[in-house]
């Protein structure tokens, strides 16, 4: 079956490298930051970095010589899967998933200072289009197990 | 640490729960179906949404008796991380991860027939935001571990 929501998360790998992606997200780029953030051991968080690198989602970078260090940046296409993460954030401020006290991130408009959510917007004019508005439609690359799945849609 | 993202993938589970919450938010609702979508085992489908069940993110009815069949609808925070969902297939699509044809779905306003997409927008004006111009704050429910990351941001 085609789907590119199973190849993104093919490409991340799993929950751990979520979280290594949100860190570098934000600016962190050094290994023992990385390692303070996430709470992971060694072994996971090399492995995760590895197959990260070899998604094309992070590139390791000589910052020092002598002792010889690296640090970790997100290709272009790994800025990208931010795009995922705001959704699990916004998802799970909704639900107070983090405690009662309220997100622990705000994510602003640095021009405005207003906070930014996301939403579904008509591509063409920019304008929010409500959710229960939006149905899914065979694209040019639908297959025939695509394309029976959207028999099954009923709203 | 308390971060809103991790706390969803938690409940989420793994890739094939999120793949069989992608299903039922294109209207599956059948075992069998799920089955056939997904391509997974038997114990997995069962134990996904099993794990789905107890995260309140699915629900369980009897649609018929005799012999007694059940069916599987997303619960409104099932329905929530449809979100993340739609995020995962953006990216995929921009990547072509599913390949060069093209998107396998689309998804289109009903009313209008036009394309819509995720975006970040102003909270209260809707305008759209360019990603590069949001950054992340300390939210009331940031602790420490929060504050120290974004002593990191640097952009």
């Amino acid at each position: 079956m085609v789907c590119s929501i199973a190849g993104v998360l093919d490409a991340v790998g799993d929950r751990w490298a979520m979280l290594i992606l949100r860190d570098l997200g934000l600016g962190l780029r050094r290994y023992d930051d990385l390692r303070k953030s996430t709470g992971v051991t060694h072994a996971t968080l090399s492995d995760r970095l590895k197959h990260l690198e070899e998604n094309d989602l992070i590139e390791r970078r000589l910052y020092q010589t002598g002792p010889e260090r690296h640090e970790y940046v997100l290709t272009r296409k790994g800025a990208d899967v931010i795009l995922v993460i705001q959704a699990l954030a916004q998802v799970g401020d909704k639900w107070q998933i983090a405690g009662e006290k309220g997100p622990p991130l705000k994510f602003v408009n640095q021009n405005s200072g207003r906070a930014v959510k996301l939403a579904l917007v008509d591509e063409k004019s920019g304008e929010v289009v409500r959710p229960r508005d939006v149905r899914p439609q065979a694209g040019p690359g639908a297959d025939d197990l695509v394309r029976w799945r959207l028999t099954k849609f009923d709203r």
